[in-house]
Formats: structure tokens, C-alpha cells, sequence
């Protein structure tokens, strides 16, 4: 439709095609790579919900299938894989270019389809501020606090030392690894308790309250720990200050949310174009990401923010239903292509130099189950509250675990053993977690099926 | 936050820039852009809507504003023009590089902008699809054809041969400003003739009815165009050709409406995960955009033939709920790059070299009023209508005329003072179109004030 930017103008006349045949060749590309990634994606995610999975993992799951593990559909260029030959010699003959100028349209066009995810990963970081129940975490406050501090300083602590010590990995990398090991993911296990009635009751306030906390100090750790990648040193000076920059940025956002989110009120009440919601929190969201990164801290801390400002809107409902569609959308491209890039051919047990790597994601996995579960020890009740309910609660990591990991990865600084070490973890955490809890969780007498089975067909 | 993609990193050591530097540049860039473009549109267009006038011309205004011929804060890069200083050394200063270097970034990320301008331009064509009431065309069927056809014939046919004869325009973009006049923008012209309570008249009946099928017959002329200008050349048989495609694509699309909606709606029914009905409709968008690509059409009419597929959908509700925001978004960045691209200075009519300028302007403007109010003539009716009114309401271009500038500038075929002739010619019509139809049609009395000044504050 649009003449192609001129960067890549630039290149067709190297691989000897027109203008016309280049922007066709680009229309084909673009658009069908969202069709190849929204038709796999939504496909396995209506199989996971079958079998009361959660969905996140189904987009993963479908970025391995089609990408450098898989079927080769989605290739991100710095992977230097090769494009599958059906989709060169198809896009080939429909736009009558040779295969090999389809492969280079189709890396030159690839930051235009990252464009889109990291659209997706700031809405889904604003989503997560925005549904943040900072109510819920205040009235189980204290004990919420010491499980999430408990569960972000034991994994952490385990997993970075022992990468560090054990296994020689360099610091940056494990502090990485460790980092994304911290953030429960607050979705999947509300969902569980939701289903299993327990989310009134005591160890569902503190699960929730606590991973309500746990979003904010796995994503202030996100900010720090990209900005120190960024620089690419590690000294003290610079991430203390960091630390403090992210710290003050969250907790200016929590003042604005009590006292900002009035006045943003007050300016939508009086705005009448249409669209006025959407755009208006769209405004917020940008301003908030702009400010992060202007101070030196990450972007997507902005985006995070921005949610938590908004969040005491009255307006919260109308802002959600705008930026659910968005999420949806866009935010299932980012998990796919974190898929896309993992090369799981380094799991293979069968290869003898892979035996270091599968030891390594071993421990990662059994790391990140005992620091959670530990935290459920970490509070003081003096009701008896069953304590491996809140520890196997907070064990999911899904969503942030895969930002860290996404982030990493493109950033080049994982091997391809940690990233797959990660994924194993996320995976492992994500689906363990909602079976543990069904098996020590007795189901109420009377109760036939689960919530989303109830749900009309 | 992402790490910049190859393309990008690749121009870092040439600017002796460091990857980090070159990250926090690229990401203030690219959200200023947006923080810029939504808080001068939206401050236009909340003035606008107070003035009782239609918001898109504000993004458009807005665009002028912020682009080549005002602030040079959005400036796209084929226009050559420089970025305001204050941008460069703002964000040179937070990100510690200099302003070349800045400059160079910004014209390097301006693809990504152009993409989610694209998204834009996709969705509002998807809702303008959805949103065809084709039942209302089918009610006042022979009259509003007629007034269609010859609203479409008339301003075409007198545009591109006066261009040609009268002014020597070359005939491609003779034919584009022919058909840029064509497409009646149906939401001005509804919203005008329910503010008056005329909608449910004869009149306005056929108006609507007309306006549909105007959208459709102004989309498939813009497919067929856009694909010649791809082309080249100008020969009867790929002409033909593409024509028959484009009537043929949408013929089945109309069939495909009343035969696989139903089929659609199935699917979703039984889609449990999250989100079902946002996605499922965004495959059957891009699965249609890459169809016609495929038979050599443009994308944009898949995006349109997506939406009236769609749109006998018992979804339509949640469908149109998922792609407001979007529309509000990312079309809203459509229109304002379409206006930071244009070259105001080709009016000023104190430069003697302009003067051929703004009579081929006056020209058009003359031109696309005439011919729609003609066309109010065009239609038998037993019983009295007022035909000014039915002419006059067929007037507005809005958002199609735009496309039809946006794509034409993008592709390089329109010379400035061309462009300028069609924004002219897309603001009058569209300005005058609300005015002159209150003049015509008498207030009822009693009426006080108008619909949107009724709406509660």
C-alpha cells in the first residue's frame, strides 16, 4: 500500500527488482506473518484452555513451532536462520521476485513486526499497573510484604550465586537469570484460586497482595537490570543510583495514582471528540515512558507506571476495555517472537556437549520452586494458614519471567544454554504451579466442574 | 528498551555512538513522536468538535502544525526537511550524543512510525467496512445507486479531464486527483443529518444508502489506481483487468458477508481463550489484506472487504468495541502524517510562482462541489425531495480523500501543489459540507441547541 521506506527502497536496486514488485513482496510478508503467528498462536491457546492450561504458555509454545526450532516461519534476522523455502518460493511467485530478494525483503522488514511487539509489551506493562489492586495488597500488607520480599531476594540470591559459583557463568548474564527468576505472575495463580474458591480466603489475600508487590520490585529490578546491561559495566555507584532512580520513579507513580488520577479524571470528563479515553491514556503512557527513559531508566518502567497512575481513575473500566484489544493483539506477538528465537536444539539430551546446559536449567528450575516455596514460610499468622498454599501460589513466573527473557535475549547477552535454561523455568513454574495447587488444595464436596468449563460454550 | 534492530545498530560506530546511547535516543525519539502527535491532535480536535466541526480535519491541522510547513517537530524524511533544533538538542543532551547523530536516528526509526500509521489506515478501512449498514443501501436501492454512480462519474470525469486539458497535468496523477474527489465520507455527513433530525427522512435515506456505496465504489477506484501507479504505465488491458479483480473481490466479499459470517460467528462461539473476538477478527483482516495482495490488489481493499464480510456478524458490538481504539490510535497517526508531509508555501498567493497553484485548487474545489451537487439531480422520485440537500450531503471527502493524498504523496506522483490542491479541496468540501446543509435545511423550532453541545459536560 505505502511506497516501502526508503531504507529499503535502497535495496531493490541491488537484488534487481521495481519498486512495485519490492512493495508487494513487503504487503505479502508483513501482513502474512501475522497470519501465520495469530493462527498458530490462537490455536493452541484454545487447546491449553481445554486442558486448563494457561494461555501464555500456548504463544510461546506456537513462536518455537514456528520459528528457528520449528517450522521456520518466523526467523528473527539475527538469528542468521534460514527462511523456510515454501515461504520464499510463495511470496516469490506471487510478487514474481526471486526467493533470495523474498529472504532479504523479509529480514529488512523485521523491525517494523518487533515495532509492533514492543508496542504489545508496553501495553501489557500498562495493563499490569493498571489492574494492580494496590487496595488488596494494603489489607494483607505486612505479611503480603514479607512473602514478596522473601520470594524475590531467595531466588535471586540462590539463583545468581549459584550460576555464579557453581556453574561459572559470567555475573551479568546470572544476574540476569537471576533476575528473571523473581516476578510471580499474578494471572495465573488468581485464576487457580479463583477456580478452587480461595481467593476470599486468608493465603489467597497474601498470595495476591504479595504478587501484587512482586510485579512492582520484579519490574524496578527489570529497569536496573537492563540499564546495567546497557552500560555494560557493573559498579557499584552506577546501579545504586539506578536503584534509587527506579525506586523514586514507582514510588512518585504511587503518590500520583492518589493524587494525579483526579485530575486526569477531570480533563477526560471534559473532553468530547471521540476516542477521548483511549487516546487520553495513551497520552499518559507515553509521557510516562518518555520521563523513564529521559532519567535513565527503561521505557517499559514508564509504561508500568503510567498503569499505576491510572489505576485509581474512575475511568479504569473504559480504559481497560480500550487496552484489552491492544494486549491481545499485540502483546501475543511479543511472546510469539520470544518463541521464535529459541534454538531448543541445545536441549537436546542426546548430545553430550548439551549435558552442562540441562544441568544448568535443572537447577534453575528447582531454584525457582524452592526460593517461592520458601517464601510461604517467611510470614508470621497467628491463624494457622496453610503455608505450601502460599508458597506454590506465588511459584508461577509466566508473563515477567518472559519479558526478562525476551529482553535478554535480543539484548545478546544469554547464551543459547541460559536462554533455554529460562524458558525451562518459566514453563516449568508456569505449569506446575495450577497442578500442585489443584493436588493440595482439597476440592469442596459438591463442586462438579471448574470455572471455565462452566463457561457457556 | 528492545535493542535496536541491526539495520539501526549498524549506523552507531558511523555516528560514534555506543549501542546504549543509541537505544535511549531511539526510544525517546520514538515516543515523543507520539506524545507529540496525540496531544497536538487531540488539542485541536476537542476545539474543533466545540466549534460543531468534524475532528479529523483537526489531525490534519495538527499535522501541518507539527510537520514540514509549521514546528518541523514530525518531519518525514523524504521531504528532506531539517528536525527543529530544539528536538535535536533536547534529546541529543538526554541521551549524550549529538544532534547530528539525532537527526540521523530519527530518520532511521521513521519506518516504524509509518507502520503503525498503516495499522491505522488498515483498521479504519476494517471499520468503515463493518460499519456499512448494507441493508439501509438495499431500502432506497435505485436512488442511491444513481446518486452514487454519478457522484462517483461526475467530479472523476470533469477533475482529470480538466487537469489534463485544461492545466497539463500528465494523466497518472490526473487520474489520482480525478479520484481522490470521488469517495463521499459518510460519518460527516450522518452526523450533520442526525444532529438535524433528517436522517430518517427520504433525503437523508438516500444520502446514507449513496455514501455506502460510494465507499465501496472509492475504495475499489483506489485499489485499481494505486496498483497502475505501481505499475507504471498506463494500457487498457491491465486496467481492465484490475478493475474486474476489484469488483470481483468485492462482489465475493458481499456474497461472503451474508454466507460466512455465520460460519465466523460458529468459530468464536467456541473460542474460550481470552480475547477470542479481537483476534479471530484481526486473522480474517490480515487473511483477506494478504488475499488481495496475492491477486495483485492493494491490501487496503482486503482490510475494507474484511470489515463487510464482517459485518452481518452477531459479534459486530464486541468486533466494533476492539477496534475503536485502535482506530483512535493509529489512524489519528495516518491523518497527522499526512498533514506534517505537505508543503503549505506552494499557496502563498503573494509568490507569483503560485499562482497556477491555486488555480488548479479553486479548480478542484469548484469541481468536486459541482459534481456532487449535481448528482442530487440524478435520481427519479415520485414524490418531492429536496435535491440540495441529498447534493450537498454527498459532499464531504474526509477520511477517503485523505487516503487517496496520503498514498499519492507517499508514492511520489503528486507534484506539492498538487497535493495542496487535493488538501484544499478534501478541507472545503469538507468544511462547507456541515455549514451549507444547516443553511438549506430549516431548524425545526423548538429545538434549542445541537446534539453535541446536548451532550452532559
Amino acid at each position: 500500500m505505502l511506497l516501502p521506506p526508503a531504507s529499503l527502497l535502497a535495496i531493490a536496486p541491488l537484488l534487481e527488482i521495481s519498486p512495485h514488485q519490492l512493495e508487494v513482496a513487503e504487503t505479502l510478508i508483513q501482513v502474512g506473518r501475522f497470519v501465520v503467528i495469530f493462527l498458530v498462536a490462537r490455536a493452541i491457546a484454545e487447546l491449553l484452555v481445554r486442558l486448563q492450561l494457561p494461555t501464555i504458555l500456548g504463544e510461546l509454545v506456537a513462536g518455537v513451532l514456528i520459528g528457528v526450532s520449528g517450522l521456520h516461519l518466523i526467523v528473527p534476522p539475527d538469528t542468521q536462520a534460514q527462511l523456510a523455502a515454501g515461504v520464499t518460493s510463495l511470496v516469490g511467485s506471487l510478487a514474481g521476485i526471486a526467493p533470495e530478494a523474498v529472504s532479504e525483503v523479509y529480514n529488512e522488514t523485521f523491525p517494523s513486526l518487533q515495532a509492533v511487539s514492543q508496542l504489545g509489551l508496553f501495553a501489557l506493562l500498562f495493563l499490569t499497573g493498571l489492574e494492580s489492586e494496590l487496595d488488596e495488597l494494603v489489607a494483607v500488607g505486612l505479611q503480603a510484604s514479607t512473602v514478596a520480599v522473601a520470594g524475590v531476594v531467595l531466588p535471586f540470591a540462590m539463583g545468581t550465586a549459584g550460576l555464579y559459583f557453581l556453574f561459572h557463568v559470567p555475573l551479568i548474564p546470572a544476574v540476569f537469570a537471576g533476575a528473571a527468576m523473581t516476578a510471580t505472575s499474578i494471572g495465573i495463580t488468581a485464576s487457580v484460586f479463583g477456580e478452587l474458591k480461595w481467593l476470599k480466603r486468608k493465603e489467597g489475600q497474601i498470595v495476591i497482595g504479595a504478587a501484587v508487590l512482586d510485579d512492582i520490585i520484579g519490574i524496578v529490578i527489570l529497569a536496573v537490570v537492563v540499564a546495567i546491561v546497557g552500560g555494560g559495566a557493573f559498579s557499584l555507584g552506577p546501579v545504586l543510583k539506578l536503584c534509587l532512580a527506579a525506586v523514586a520513579f514507582v514510588a512518585v507513580a504511587l503518590v500520583l495514582s492518589r493524587t494525579a488520577a483526579p485530575s486526569f479524571d477531570w480533563v477526560v470528563d471534559r473532553l468530547k471528540a471521540p476516542g477521548d479515553v483511549a487516546v487520553a491514556s495513551f497520552l499518559v503512557l507515553t509521557v510516562c515512558c518518555f520521563a523513564a527513559q529521559a532519567i535513565g531508566l527503561e521505557a517499559a518502567l514508564g509504561a508500568f507506571a503510567a498503569g499505576l497512575i491510572l489505576s485509581a481513575s474512575k475511568h479504569t473500566h473504559d480504559i481497560d476495555a480500550a487496552v484489552k484489544p491492544l494486549v491481545a493483539l499485540f502483546a501475543t506477538v511479543f511472546f510469539v517472537l520470544i518463541g521464535t528465537g529459541l534454538d531448543l536444539s541445545v536441549l537436546n539430551p542426546l548430545d553430550p556437549a548439551n549435558r552442562e546446559g540441562l544441568v544448568v536449567a535443572a537447577f534453575l528450575l528447582a531454584v525457582s520452586i524452592a526460593g517461592k516455596v520458601a517464601a510461604g514460610w517467611s510470614y508470621l499468622s497467628k491463624e494457622p494458614t496453610n503455608r505450601l498454599v502460599v508458597g506454590l501460589g506465588m511459584m508461577p513466573r509466566g508473563e515477567v519471567g518472559l519479558i526478562f527473557l525476551g529482553l535478554g535475549s535480543q539484548a545478546g547477552i544469554l547464551t543459547p544454554a541460559l536462554e533455554a535454561a529460562i524458558l525451562l523455568m518459566v514453563i516449568g513454574t508456569t505449569f506446575l504451579a495450577p497442578i500442585l495447587l489443584r493436588l493440595v488444595i482439597p476440592r469442596e464436596p459438591g463442586e462438579t466442574t471448574t470455572v471455565v468449563a462452566d463457561q457457556p460454550a
